[in-house]
């Protein structure tokens, strides 16, 4: 632990806004086959600024807010007709997707802490009184309930509001191009939404559940602030944590807990740790600031020696089967291939970093060469044109866009390896998650595919909205709603950091906008 | 509604003390079929001032206080080892009695609401939390739990303690005699304890369950504070309460709820209303103070008339079976007669009231004149020398009781009638409640039966404290442990004012002393 480093990151604690939510309208859950994980919200009414509800034993209310909102919420409880002959017990249920709203939380299914799920029961004694749900929930629908109490109670919920808090102040237009197609507007403001509900103390990866600082996650994040917020301080806080937590092997954690004193999380993901130069380079690029970099630097090159043991004598990645790599939530993806790509784009990026720092790495230099024509020798498919991963030689989505982004694949092939793909569509292993499909997009557009990376833009990350969404998702894969990597969809982040990137390339790629 | 009568109440608002209470053991509990209610608490180590706990997943932490206590409970949650990955649910759950804390709370039995039982979850999202439970808690037992989380899960806990709250500060000794029998002195404390914790905001029926103002309660606590604490302002408060909330009827509600302002209870109890007068008498002897009951006085008159609308033309109180008459808890208990003498006893008390305030109540002398004589002639039977209720002319302690005290039955005749009751104890009905052995221990007293007042003083009040209790009970039948008036004895109050006499007794009845 670098006691020094972690004291630049304290340093840099962001100021957190607050901004006054109030909900938009009363609602009521229907269970609906045609829509997306079967539920949907109807409208019961509008409401305006001063609104006050009658809550009834066992009475469901349910408030919607315009979007995705994080923060804490308050409000007013006063009687109402009748006498409340016992303490009242008032449930508070918050959720993001109407499932959470439509769908009892117990028993608990899934692998993760039931406490995920937000749920809290506020007992009260005397009224008025004045609720301040402590835990900062993150939701667009609060329901509230009256549970216990005699058959006819009812109480007066009044003032209800949610203090909205986030490091960056609420957003204005000011960062929406009004000139480009209202979908694309439409993919910018949402991103945006996401971007900043994440950014709070550090990065997080999602305001509802996890709440914690990624390193791959804070990659995408650092790219959509790059074209949007300019919260530099923010990033370099979050990498100084990164370094600061740099383990006795020299590699960095997976993930940073902000608790009560920030605290690195057990996990390493090895190409999580291989990008870490990249999003050093990246905030060196886009902030203009190098001290950073110098300083880091050593760690960066440590993240690539390390992953460099795992080279065979062919120069080829072998995963050594105790370790993390991430690439996607996908149980069946043959990930070996895809990590050796990244190993080489993450060898360019320090590289480059290198570069831009006058110093000299040429023992990279060989390794990425080296590694450039091993990929083409051993983990290409003559036939298909495809590269592959592993012994059943899969092809995957995920193998071929990270082969593209390490110049493994170049120019016309590069071009041509996503038709070769969707020849192969019916064994081609499909992304889950928006992390992977930032790097197809990305691989796509480099390949020069625009349209094709426009129509993933307008269809994947577009389909989240048609669904409902007003702040991207962790996991979305359109033909299997209830997807989850934890067993429970409930537990799911739906405003989740790594999705929040087509802002970033809408603004970083006009063709996406001059070639549609 | 006399708004001017509420507004004195008002002014005469208590302050309320704090003192603050710490734990003073860490408890198990056992499953123990000797034990009063089949649990009991064994000691698993002392604590000392300044203690810290280490909480565990799924592991309870059962904190136990010296005696009962009434108030605030604070703590801190701090991290222990390991990292909590999700936020944390610490569960609380306070206890009167073993029971409370050894049984789940669900499913929920009995008439009463589930809120009466004294539990929370806490959510906590970041540490170290301040926990302060914002219902006001009345226990000796506390039970802390670490939900839901990770099974490695460890917090600690700190500075644990209850704030007290009374509106007597803090018990010193000086109340007490020390040159009595022990065990006086043992129900001299516990009764001063049930007093103090049940003086709040206005004397409470039951800190935990009920915290309401009843008519049949104050009248037995403001007996147990003219020889104590002598707070005769929250006396007068509360009588000018039921007088301010007289009905059309010219009756007075029989309890007062204090929640967001005073509201009357809908419930009406005859007995209870023809004592308004009873306790507005001994308010007048004890504090010296006139100007209320010449005030109140008319009030005191009213539930007097109104009862005596129920004499038949044989001057014999007949039920009219839609009125609320309680007596005692005990559904077998036949109530007519006992009615009859408590209206005898009531009238009597007024006309004391009149005889003080110089005023003249001929009709009232009437009436109780009949009364007396129609009980003798009507309710007693010549065989068994005891008087009886009803049409299977039922033989109980309450009418035995009430006789006495509405001076019915009078000297030798009034000694006999125990020996009377003793002798047809295969059928008489015992009392359930402390509220009627209070009036049978008055009668005994009154009837020169010094021994047996004193022998249930021992035995009755004495077995709540072999029983474990601090502070006397709302129900107390040694042979029917579970006895409940709610259908759950977890929801019995433990902590009620009704039982706190023993002192009174003590103080005013020297005989009980001497002539031990």
């Amino acid at each position: 632990m670098n006691a020094a480093w972690i004291d630049t990151a304290k340093n840099l604690k962001p100021h957190l806004f607050r901004t006054q939510k109030l909900p938009v309208a009363v609602s009521t859950r229907l269970p609906c086959s045609n829509t997306f994980q079967g539920w949907k919200m109807d409208l019961l009414r509008d409401l305006g600024v001063e609104e006050t509800f009658i809550l009834e034993t066992s009475c469901d209310l349910i408030l919607e807010f315009k979007n995705l909102t994080v923060g804490y919420v308050r409000f007013e409880v006063c009687s109402f007709e009748g006498i409340l002959d016992s303490p009242i017990h008032i449930e508070i249920v918050a959720g993001e997707r109407p499932l959470e709203i439509a769908q009892p939380f117990d028993p608990h299914e899934g692998i993760l802490s039931r406490t995920w799920l937000q749920d809290e029961t506020i007992t009260i004694d005397r009224l008025p009184f004045f609720v301040c749900v402590q835990r900062r929930l993150a939701f667009v629908y609060l329901k509230l309930r009256l549970n216990d109490c005699g058959p006819q109670s009812k109480v007066l919920i009044r003032n209800l509001r949610c203090d909205e808090v986030s490091s960056v102040p609420n957003v204005d237009d000011s960062f929406l191009d009004k000139t480009i197609p209202k979908w694309m507007q439409q993919l910018c403001e949402v991103s945006l939404r996401t971007l900043r509900l994440c950014m709070q103390d550090v990065f997080e990866d999602g305001p509802k559940r996890d709440r914690r600082l990624w390193l791959g996650d804070l990659r995408l994040q650092a790219l959509a602030n790059s074209v949007s917020f300019k919260n530099y301080d923010l990033v370099k806080r979050c990498l100084y944590l990164f370094a600061g937590f740099q383990r006795e092997d020299g590699t960095v954690p997976a993930c940073i807990y902000d608790k009560s004193d920030f605290q690195a999380g057990g996990e390493f993901i090895l190409d999580y740790s291989v990008l870490f130069g990249s999003t050093l380079l990246d905030y060196t690029l886009h902030s203009g600031d190098e001290s950073a970099a110098r300083q880091l630097w050593p760690v960066a090159c440590e993240q690539i020696r390390f992953a460099l043991q795992f080279l065979d004598e062919s120069n080829v990645f072998q995963d050594p089967g105790n370790l993390w790599i991430f690439i996607d939530w996908n149980d069946r993806l043959h990930k070996q291939s895809a990590m050796h790509a990244i190993l080489i784009y993450g060898i360019s990026q320090v590289i480059e970093l290198a570069n831009l720092l006058g110093k000299e790495v040429p023992e990279f230099i060989v390794h990425r060469d080296c590694m450039r024509r091993a990929a083409r020798e051993h983990l290409r498919d003559r036939k298909t044109a495809c590269y592959f991963s592993g012994p059943d030689r899969q092809i995957s989505w995920a193998t071929q866009a990270w082969m593209i982004l390490a110049d493994v694949s170049e120019g016309q092939e590069a071009h041509d390896l996503w038709k070769a793909l969707e020849l192969t569509s019916e064994n081609a292993i499909l992304p889950n998650s928006p992390y992977l499909y930032h790097f197809v997009v990305e691989a796509m557009i480099k390949s020069n595919q625009i349209s094709l990376a426009r129509d993933l833009l307008q269809n994947y990350w577009g389909g989240m909205i048609s669904n409902g969404a007003t702040t991207f998702w962790e996991v979305y894969n359109p033909s299997d709603p209830m997807l989850s990597p934890y067993g429970n969809a409930m537990v799911n982040s739906y405003c989740h950091a790594w999705s929040c990137t087509p802002i970033y390339f809408i603004h970083k790629y006009p063709q996406l906008v001059s070639e549609g």
